[in-house]
């Protein structure tokens, strides 16, 4: 039942509905000691927040995050760190005609047989505003990992039938691009392409990638909390993706034993006298994306999830209402045409929680140095 | 460090090593009154055993389960099964040359840097034997889900590039199948392709596809235990897969939300005075694969999952020593060119313990009726 | 690391400290359905606010809670409940001294080995406000259980050497007593004492009695999650809460197995056809305190909680400053006498929590009838 | 359900009943690189064995114990260690009787309300013969500690009404005394009053003590997760435990604030250039028993537990039969008139495992130097 609890270590607890009065997240387990601003997790909330060009919801929130407890004197405590963003923009008449039934591609029905009721206002709990408890947690968690020299690099890789194109990336075009592309002129192709879709009254679904640096290796447990699947889980814990694959992913199936072995090799002059398990170790290629046996193996840890296009469209579809009738319906209001974008950073936010945890879990797991 | 915990409710804990006297699984949590014997985990351990054809291991094992605890005159007392099943071919002699080396693909290299040193004897606990316990605990969920109606149907998809063919479908085939696939055609021509790959010393990969009929919906917690999370975490937490998805899965990426969402409709005549909001609703098309919001929609929940080629190949490759040398290796031993089909009751296991696991977790969600 | 957490399926996390903004709980895990408001929080936090009466702390504060998500319609969503309330008397002047040395019986130390340093403000987390989140939780337990008969009936039982006459017993005067005492005689003796006490400048302990009924039997889960165990935990988690006993608790050292031991008899005709477990089942005595084997038998819980007399005292005590010198210190500023008459409701607010979390877990434990 | 796991980092799963094939643990979590034989097991389980003197059952067991996994060349893996001890002396008929009614003071009752039904013999997994994995999984908690210079000094204190003379402590007479009492005198008393409540077909209760040395201060987590709480929560779960108090325990009641506080002082010549929070801060009394808001406060940890007098006595007793009859039974069987001493080395582990995962969780709280 409780499942808006995530982490074992850095263990979050999200809350909110999209027209209740706020959102928010409490974060239990967060160390001491660290450097901590309200402007430290605003700016990983801006990168998510509506209204921020025609491709997000016109919905007008400036996402403001308030810090509640849990810091003092600039640096946290090691107790709770409680952190609230008031709605301001409840235009709940826009959503009241959907309390009558059930949108194809919505939790609407679920929520109904498994709750009993539902707060049918902008979806409430499942609306995409939840997201904000995860990104404003990640974004403490990407500053904690940074100490450790760790960096995460995630970007919009396709839209509709748009990739990017990896001999154009730059990293720095990423969050100036209205789509979290790296590749400008992909991004181009793509926006003349939602252009389109947005005027059939359709949406349209993508690729997020993430590429994780500085993961010192030996990360995740065996045999159930491995690192990939402790990132599938909390990646596949967002609303809209429907798939996530590791290094080559789906191609594994189609390969030979020999091709998707990564070798190792010797990355530098051993010392004379020690043999560096962690500095002198390399691989010659990354299928793998980062993880062997479930544990980051000190490569790049990479990932790609697959976003559904957003369910709410203005096209006619067929639906049934709570009296059981059959209905013609076109969803209105200020929607998405296209997630990806601004889930983009709930990803990153997601797997810092997720390699954060797993560090902080890896205490302690021998008396011997590796 | 805990990591070979699995499930809230239905908690099971896994050991044992490839090598070791015995491997095994102690489940806490299961229901008192379930009749159970060691038959009923024996078939679903037989499916996995080694040694069945010649494409899987030819190491010799019975693997026979032994009940120790928590059944009594027949049934499940409600206190902790554990479940023995003793190691009976322990070559160490084929795995002691391995000590010495990082074998590409494999566990070994991140084993030592996390725990400082490791059982290599077959791999230890990196070893596909690991999964007896899945097996065995996932048994006891099948058969408890069947109470409630909940049916498993699971397969290899494709093998190399060797796909099933959706209308030559035959469901009996699976279990008969060296191959674990349900169109004896196409598995015809996946062993001829798998001859030649084992001739040339090399493995393939290939997809498992799992299919779950009869889950109530309402199953899955928003929003970080959400249904597909939970089953995402499980089937990634088996080692060689790589990527998972759901419905649609990475397909969604350049659909049209038009053509992803489901349109629901009255799948009979409403009764006159009530609506039952299971039993009536229905939809059209199941792009999303039976969860919507994270909890299961009541229809068919569908997943896939990839599979790397067995890291274990003849093949001669480069890798490294526990000296730093740069060096080159053949793995012998008696290794399976395929893990696929082994592999196809494993993922039926996990899937099993998260349904039984979220159901157990629905109890007491709502006051109200659905 | 993340000590805020309590409970498995209604679980909670608290947050907030004495100076800080505000402090809250959020619920994850409470049922859908439950008719919810702010004045069912309120009365409860209303029981344990400071400055009712010369016997608590001076510091005025209205402690109102607000609701911030987790109702909709007046009813419980199933979603997390966000409970917060704003701190108003931050006097940190008050307290800035203690920032300098560590105060006897004070957390103050053990804070600052464990994190590097603290939030001296008022005792920061580890002040007695940090219960508001416990209450404001326990009053949502306590509606909740109400409709399935369990009541609590909680109470000073005893303050310094005044220990209230069982013959005398007096549920009603529980509330509006200052000292939370069941017996008026036996208050107005322990309010003289007390006020020889304050005067003296010291502080004195007392034990709080609880007793719980309509509890279901078979409630708690062996061998470890014991009612009584959990209900420990919970208890023992209070500030200045020293020893905790259930039923004979620290006699059954001195007490015979023939006097010690309930015989259980039948409480009624019994039904021509059936022999109903629960209702016809009746014990003559209760010195196990309504717990056998770790398991609620039915009967009437009963558990005593020792609190220790308030650190805070104006006696000049000895101690050490932040430069690790032996100075004299007298702890002014706004504290309790007694820290017992405030403390009865948290201690109702715990095992509220327990038993709740009990019976949420309990489901499903069997497919047999009882 | 899952009630048989203890602890978040070294974690523990028990298993097995009186009479069935075997009972044993599972421990995920412990740390790698620890030398451990399972003599370092063995002896901690021979401390509770039966059949050791005329005060234990006379049922004849060996209880060895067998490591299954976990262990390679001497030291533990890192990876899940189980451990086995079959049963060797299931005498079933002894046991029979009690199938069919309901024994005073047991769990039989609270077993059949719970699960439906029970397994009877010998009282199944409510025996003490649950313990044995408690101890077994806590032997390894003890030597893991020991490497940190935490040492367990644990005792019977009191049988009966007979009480140790603190000035007649020695140590070395702990586990050479029949009854674990570390003065002779006493315990020569405390047999004599044994052997005549025996003689009357009784038994008896008592206290155990148990102090704990060189625990570094600062483990256990605000505000639920204190030490003590934790602690309370572990010894609670043992059977026929009612109570426990730390430090002052019970009589904090009726002390005043000026004589409970414990005054600090430093305990050596501050160094000119670093006062060090650890070494040089000492208390000048210890009523807080070692823990100061919720953690260890560095000085010596104390509590007590009371133990209730064994159910199982031969004296007649009213009670009912499974087909609701009132009737009047006499137990026979194997039986302990004294649980005490058995119970003192499961305190000690049960306190090991906690302190344990304790100082285990307690890692990564804070990137500030204490």
């Amino acid at each position: 039942m409780a499942g808006s609890t995530f982490g074992k270590k850095f263990k979050i607890m999200t809350w909110g509905e999209s027209h209740g009065k706020a959102l928010g997240v409490v974060i239990d387990g967060c160390p001491a000691g660290l450097e901590l601003s309200e402007e430290d997790i605003q700016k990983y909330l801006d990168l998510r927040k509506p209204g921020q060009n025609k491709y997000s919801t016109p919905r007008s929130e400036d996402d403001k995050v308030e810090i509640l407890s849990g810091v003092f004197e600039g640096k946290t405590t090691g107790t709770p760190i409680s952190l609230i963003v008031y709605n301001k923009s409840q235009r709940s008449s826009d959503y009241s005609e959907i309390a009558s039934y059930y949108r194809p591609g919505h939790a609407d029905y679920t929520f109904d047989v498994k709750y009993g009721f539902r707060d049918y206002r902008g979806g409430g709990r499942s609306s995409g505003r939840e997201t904000i408890g995860r990104v404003a947690a990640g974004a403490i968690a990407i500053k904690l990992l940074e100490i450790f020299g760790v960096k995460f690099t995630t970007y919009a890789k396709s839209i509709g039938p748009y990739e990017i194109d990896m001999d154009k990336f730059d990293e720095n075009n990423i969050n100036n691009d209205v789509l979290r592309m790296p590749d400008k002129e992909t991004s181009e192709k793509a926006q003349a392409y939602l252009d389109k879709v947005r005027a059939d009254q359709d949406s349209v679904g993508g690729v997020i990638e993430c590429k994780i640096d500085g993961v010192y290796p030996g990360l995740g447990d065996p045999v159930f909390d491995k690192l990939d699947a402790r990132l599938s889980y909390a990646i596949m814990s967002i609303g809209a993706i429907k798939g996530i694959e590791f290094g080559e992913g789906f191609n594994v199936a189609n390969m030979l034993g020999s091709e998707n072995n990564d070798e190792f090799y010797m990355n530098k002059e051993v010392s004379k006298f020690t043999f560096d398990l962690i500095k002198d170790v390399s691989k010659k290629t990354n299928h793998s994306g980062g993880v062997l046996g479930g544990m980051s193996d000190g490569s790049q840890i990479v990932f790609r999830a697959a976003v559904k296009p957003t369910p709410s469209i203005a096209t006619p579809q067929r639906t049934i209402n709570k009296n059981g009738e059959d209905i013609t319906v076109s969803i209105k209001g200020r929607h998405d045409p296209i997630i990806v974008p601004r889930a983009v950073v709930v990803v990153e936010a997601m797997a810092a929680l997720t390699i954060l945890d797993a560090m902080l879990e890896n205490m302690g797991t021998t008396i011997l140095k590796p």
